[in-house]
């Protein structure tokens, strides 16, 4: 059937999500004993990150998406997020074998749930199972054949009548292959072979090393009497409801099953529903990955599903199921540096996965046969490289040391967020609020920087992190008119310069007498780095004011005059009537220590992780380029000059930070009085997300006439990284204020 | 003073508004009979449109200007708002004196207007002079000279310690030198030479022809005891309040000076507020405009104000106003062809403000000139020319065809609005239907389309007449991502194409199979003209997939496989969740008639004079370019091919309406579910406004399933001139349903 035509095009079509288990513990690689982190939005709702059994025991829950690369870009964010979320002194233990558990059971929290029917089923898994049991951690895979695929196939088949009843059967089939030849699984990514110090509380326990404690007899599996059959989802349902009844479970839930049905609430639910996906269970943390899986084991994995369809079973449901089961637990327990006793049906495995891809037509068969060459070589599987890494330096000490790793991976460039790294810095900090706020949010378009938000009924989109319905469509193409703009902000009484645009010299000429006697500039009407700009502060001559405009006409065809204001022009960041950040912006510079080169302070200054290059970074690196390099011409310096000790040089004219300059925040030193102007004048341009520039000249001294002040323009995609990463003073979280004037209803 | 260097630089700054009265008359130049038009917005507080004493006396406002082309911008355009507001039989007597009366005063009508207190000072105002007397029309000049010229003349004397009441000081000289020397206006501008039947009801009248009955003696003028002297502010107040308590006059505005100051709602308030302008109410209206008034007219009366500055008094106050009134009475009433009793007199002002020009090297001697030379050749004076013109075809007839010369001016385009022709159709339209409703509108940039709209203290900004604060700053940024608005409209579970778009013709050819069994079109990323398009309707052999495709990537680097949606596409227009108007497209054609050729049918359809070029019309020319000859081509014809009687004949493939295509209204004709489809679709998008592009096959039959439509696009910027003036079917008014939109609390 897969074979046929109609079937082909759809054949790697599939849905993912994971759910990844971790203990959260010191750096010290002990078990923490804060609770779940409270900069986590709320666990009643949290799509992302969850408790498990334990307070310490951390869920995090990928969206299901439709490709290897955006479940691992999510679990890669979220993993950022949760790191980030912790107290700076814990990380997250990167095995499924627990820490060291505590002396005493009791001391070993559950999970405080709000909910205490959540609690209530944490302390009956607590009585009948034991608190250390539930410690291990590992990846739940949710995995969905693509639904054209399920279609095709069904439409190539006689049997089914009903597409629900199809995939039913389809579904039920991959269940029992999977239990059948899920020893593969475990073989390749076992990753459990020792258990740290009491994890098991009696002599009931393997006889370590082995492949993987978690997925074999002594992990956390159901009582021997508990069994169910896969034969059909009838006998499954009535085989589950049945060990309930009996009380030997408390609810299906409690059925640990390495694979599970999906579709409904409950299993009964099914039975409409149809199932729609199966959940795997049996996959140990990977501990070389920091999101504790890999994509070429997704990739190995997808293609094992595709086998499991075209593959037939060999013998009779619940045979078939007993068989797999048996394999499974010896594997598991084998030592994972010797050869499977299962090798013939591994090679069989693997030649027939060969075989389908090539009939199919598939990519992977390199991804194949390197998962292959490890039954040959053992000592290639997870299970094994961890065991020998054990054996040198002690599980703890191996587990410790990784997980500082990943943890230092996290807090390397904090402005950044995994899985999302190419998208704009102010989008990646707004997912990361997002994720941790709880509210769902899916990258729409990564290049256009579109994030679509949802929390229950609640939608928004978001571009640029700070365009949102929030504004109106003619604000932005208000504040995009600068003319308009200042024309605008002038009949509301506010001050702006007063201005004029000359399309030609002879025309500019004649406005002499309207700005002699006043302070005023000449420039370009497209500036260019502060080229063709003459600045007249006192009474000008005509000849002044003449071969300032000869200057500016070099430049540019068209030539603004403007009154000119003194002072230091602030970036006032207004979120909902309210100044969220007012940021000084200084033109690049080094200060002087008397010993090293300008270049040799350049290059230290450059160090600082918060400098990069192409915006990737909140700070930008200073570059010594011709422009540079001409600056300190005129101040009689070169690259190789030694400035005094304490002499600030500045190497740019204009204060961009994107030219290399210094951001430094003054929220809490303006004046108030600057910060009602720059609210009062957002307002006045209907605008709710705004970054306006005031001319101040001396931001302490309140505001009180007209010429304190002046507004320069407003921005309607403002900057939103260079206050949440500045280079000196406090960060201000803008992104997590748009969210909260999105979601008030989350986040008040 | 207005010599020094601080002054000059303001010399010409001025602000205007212009009023101006015109009676309403049939084509065959009858008093109307019907009432002022329902059509235009409530008098109560109508900014642009009014009536004056009588219902038939429209009286059309300018709003306060920076200069004579914005002036005269606004005042063209109110005259084509209030000529296409009248009934189509009505049009305006472009005379000062008015039409042929009624026999029976009764038949005049008062005003009807709503407040009883405007009705009852008109009914005092028909008894005190009889109706008869205000059916005159005039324009009413407000002149004010610019706050920085009033500021440094203050800044350059030493008497006044008060701006204000240097300005008033100011004003009063201004005040009493005009009414001194208004006698010029008159003898240039008087246009009133000869009454009509039944002005006159008495043998108090001239001796017919003069230069302006309007302001002789027996014009609208008070009553000879009625005396006020301009020598002081405090001097003018107290006669007009005597005046008002002798019952002289019934309150201060019925006081019909020739000039009034102005600043604040009555005389008495000028103490405080200071005079703010001057009001000149002595202009007849120049038949020669269609507006009454021209930019000469206006820079001349500019340049004579200057002079008034200028000029010395040279008599005390009372004497020198009673002089002037004695030369304007007498110069009203000489004969328009003759020379001028004070021809010295006119000459020494003309030579004088050619002087002042020199001195103050202002623009305009010219124009002085050439009104000086009208002081020798008085048949150059209005009055003359309309004496002439009345002498030969009589009176009534010249201004009966000289008022259907003008409204077939103001029908002729109904589509443009005068005085902002170069601004997008649709913000014509706009500005057109605010200024009717009497919504106060200002282009703030004309270049930009930016429009701000005021009724109240109800501020709206307005850009490309579509653009507002009823949609969300991220709305058209998701319709401007097509990728982006088709996944959400496709999760909200409307149907859309579904596409792929590929980068290099390897990579598309691996799609072969998932599309070959569908209908599909292969096609150039970004289309042009439809070249490079392919259709397939059926299955597809991968040798024409792949000939598809080669024709396409020989366009362009990215090729798009896209679903194929058989149906025609017709574009929706929603505003405020409804449906306004549905449009058909259809490419550029003719229908033959078996006579004449291609090119003569062509050419025929483009003398509708709703086609034009550069959008400067709803309807473009049809062109016969290559690209329509390659198109006739392939159908077997040429330009000169005379196609039978009743063949459509295409020139182009795409149905755009900029190269030629037809608009047809089918708002009344699509089936009511795609109304719905499409108002849901645009909700699905958060938009409010916005022009979405449904594919139906059938738009007669009802909706049923997903297949009888598909969604193309949504515009976030869609044009509205082709609905509301469609090649065929009914307009559809869009620009007033965006103001219905805006302003609830006016239209609705």
């Amino acid at each position: 059937m897969m074979e046929q035509e109609s079937v082909r095009p759809f054949l790697l079509q599939a849905r993912y999500g994971i759910e990844k288990e971790s203990q959260r513990v010191t750096l010290d690689g002990e078990l923490a004993k804060s609770n779940h982190p409270s900069t986590v939005g709320n666990r009643n709702f949290h799509p992302y990150i969850q408790t498990d059994f334990s307070e310490t025991q951390l869920e995090l829950i990928t969206p299901v998406t439709e490709s290897v690369e955006e479940v691992l870009a999510y679990l890669e964010a979220i993993h950022d997020v949760a790191q980030r979320s912790l107290p700076k002194d814990e990380m997250m233990w990167p095995f499924s074998m627990p820490p060291a558990l505590p002396e005493k059971e009791e001391d070993i929290q559950i999970a405080k749930l709000e909910h205490h029917a959540d609690v209530l089923y944490r302390r009956y898994l607590a009585r009948e199972y034991g608190k250390r049991k539930q410690m291990v951690s590992g990846i739940h895979f949710n995995f969905e054949y693509g639904l054209d695929l399920v279609e095709q196939l069904f439409l190539a088949q006689t049997q089914e009548t009903s597409l629900e009843d199809f995939k039913t059967h389809l579904y039920m089939k991959i269940a029992r292959n999977f239990l059948r030849y899920r020893w593969l699984i475990t073989y390749l990514f076992g990753a459990s072979p020792l258990s740290e110090a009491r994890y098991f509380d009696s002599e009931d326990r393997p006889n370590e090393p082995v492949r993987s404690i978690r997925t074999s007899q002594y992990g956390y599996v159901n009582k021997p009497d508990v069994q169910v059959s896969y034969e059909s989802l009838t006998r499954y349902s009535q085989d589950l409801a049945e060990n309930v009844a009996l009380g030997r479970l408390s609810e299906e839930k409690e059925f640990y099953a390495p694979i599970r049905m999906r579709g409904g609430k409950k299993v009964a639910d099914l039975f409409h529903t149809g199932i729609r996906y199966v959940e795997l269970r049996n996959i140990d943390l990977n501990p070389f990955d920091r999101v504790g899986i890999d994509a070429d084991e997704i990739k190995f994995i997808h293609l094992f599903m595709l086998y499991l369809l075209w593959t037939d079973e060999k013998l009779p449901a619940d045979d078939w199921v007993a068989k797999g089961n048996h394999i499974s637990d010896a594997v598991s327990l084998e030592h994972p540096t010797k050869t499977t006793a299962f090798y013939d049906e591994g090679q069989q495995i693997f030649t027939e996965m060969l075989q389908m891809i090539k009939e199919l037509d598939l990519e992977g068969s390199d991804l194949v046969r390197t998962y292959q060459n490890w039954l040959d070589h053992p000592e290639e599987t997870l299970a094994a490289r961890i065991f020998v890494l054990d054996e040198n330096e002690g599980q703890a000490a191996v587990a410790t040391e990784w997980g500082r790793k990943f943890y230092e991976q996290a807090w390397a460039h904090p402005y950044q967020l995994a899985g999302f790294q190419e998208m704009e810095l102010s989008t990646q900090n707004l997912l990361f609020d997002a994720i941790q706020t709880g509210i769902e949010a899916e990258v729409l378009d990564r290049h256009d920087q579109f994030v679509k938000l949802q929390h229950e009924n609640h939608q928004e989109l978001v571009k640029n992190a700070n365009m949102t319905s929030k504004d109106t469509y003619i604000a932005p193409l208000l504040m995009a008119n600068k003319t308009v703009t200042k024309t605008i902000l002038a009949r509301a009484g506010f001050r702006v310069p007063a201005g004029e645009t000359f399309g030609s010299i002879e025309e500019a000429k004649k406005a002499y007498l309207r700005f002699a006697k006043k302070a005023f500039v000449i420039k370009p009407k497209s500036t260019n780095y502060g080229l063709g700009i003459t600045i007249f502060k006192n009474e000008t001559s005509i000849e002044d004011f003449n071969a300032g405009l000869a200057i500016a006409f070099a430049e540019d065809d068209a030539v603004i005059i403007e009154e000119f204001m003194p002072g230091t022009e602030y970036r006032f960041f207004v979120i909902d009537g309210q100044v969220k950040a007012v940021l000084l912006r200084i033109p690049a510079n080094v200060v002087g220590d008397g010993e090293r080169t300008i270049s040799q302070l350049v290059a230290e200054k450059n160090a600082d992780p918060l400098r990069g290059t192409h915006h990737r970074s909140p700070l930008e690196v200073i570059q010594l380029g011709a422009l540079e390099q001409l600056m300190l011409k005129e101040q009689g310096l070169q690259i190789n000059s030694v400035p005094e000790q304490g002499r600030q040089v500045f190497l740019r004219e204009n204060s961009n930070v994107s030219t290399g300059g210094d951001s430094i925040d003054i929220t809490d030193e303006v004046d108030e009085s600057y910060k009602k102007i720059a609210i009062d004048a957002v307002a006045a341009l209907g605008a709710n997300i705004s970054g306006i520039d005031l001319i101040i000249p001396d931001k302490d001294k309140p505001h009180e006439n007209h010429e304190d002040y002046g507004i320069i323009e407003a921005n309607f995609n403002p900057a939103m990284h260079m206050h949440i990463y500045p280079y000196a003073g406090k960060s201000r979280r803008l992104t997590m204020d748009v969210l909260r004037f999105l979601y008030p209803e989350l986040t008040h």
